[in-house]
């Protein structure tokens, strides 16, 4: 059965899943970096981006398994750049230069036409326009079979989540406080959408959960 | 130094410290019980109500330390009790029977003036009503060097926080989503009032986080 997933996003002990203000110095917000910590080393991370032998381990483990049978993603159109609003050209092709990591198609949520952007390694950005459902059905449809990983960030995964689209999720916890920035749960009633907390799994660096919904 | 500490505090992995409608039946809020799976199994939780023999390991260990070196005890009202308003009469003598789990003084606050109340095994009710600093200093000085404890609820722990005057925190995050009830983080900012989680421990139960000021 083809999942809607969740992977390896991280939050801190307070929730956020990303810090505030958002810029290109700060993809992930203010100190989102430091969320990460525990990916950024791992051997999974290093190979992404062409670098040395990383870490193995629990963390690695973890990140390897987010990209198991992968077949399409889903991105808000933040987690794609920083541009707000109509796009001015189309000189911006994501955070991640030529090659980015994903490797399938991958459809991002905007409000803003724009054509399709194929890059290097299998990624072809499509940009959505007509609301979450719709890109949900061409994800899965692109996906042909596989499962559909739901990127981030925030904003997306609490409108999946309420949309009761997300099967499983697989949270990273990070153990730091970021005290602002964009909240995955408030407001959100996991328990009555049907989640449970089905393992946890702590490295040194960050303690997983895997959530289903059951 | 003595300190002012929060210790084996529970939250569930959405924040909550406590579920919502607390009463007679659910002294910690509807599901609130689920929160504290990893504590009454401990040895040291069997011992506190003259059980058997309990588990022993990481919690316990957890569960131990909470308790080392506490002076007095901080309790907000509803801690104490479901009574709400003034007091009827001085029937209510707390959730714990005869000999409370607490054998120091303990401070509870509320609005409402009461008689002390002096219980078998030590521990003796004050009830304070002329706000959360007179709590701390009369709690300090009943210490007489010891460790105050801020035993909760989340309304009292985030006073606490708020006014500056907690120096550590040991939180227990259960894996549970609990959806609703009494958040202990929202709209505060931990990270600005200067916390820092220093320590993370796995159990099976539960993940334990040790969060220190400086």
């Amino acid at each position: 059965m083809s999942k809607v997933k969740v992977a390896a996003f991280t939050v801190s002990l307070d929730g956020f899943g990303a810090g505030p203000r958002q810029n290109l110095q700060h993809p992930l917000g203010v100190r989102g970096e430091e969320l990460h910590a525990w990916f950024v080393d791992t051997d999974v991370f290093k190979k992404m981006n062409e670098q040395s032998e990383g870490a193995h381990g629990i963390d690695n483990d973890f990140a390897a398994q987010s990209r198991d049978n992968v077949g399409a993603w889903i991105l808000g159109r933040n987690m794609f750049g920083p541009v707000r609003g109509p796009w001015k050209d189309e000189s911006w092709k994501g955070w991640w230069g030529e090659n980015p990591p994903y490797h399938t198609p991958v459809f991002v949520l905007t409000h803003h036409a724009r054509a399709p952007l194929t890059m290097d390694g299998g990624t072809t950005f499509y940009f959505v326009t007509d609301g979450i459902e719709s890109a949900l059905q061409k994800a899965k449809a692109a996906a042909k079979g596989k499962d559909v990983r739901i990127g981030g960030g925030v904003a997306t995964i609490r409108q999946y989540l309420t949309a009761g689209q997300i099967d499983e999720i697989h949270l990273a916890m990070s153990p730091i406080f970021l005290g602002e920035g964009e909240h995955l749960f408030a407001g959100l009633n996991l328990h009555a959408l049907g989640f449970t907390s089905i393992k946890t799994v702590a490295s040194e660096k960050a303690t997983h959960v895997l959530i289903k919904k059951g």
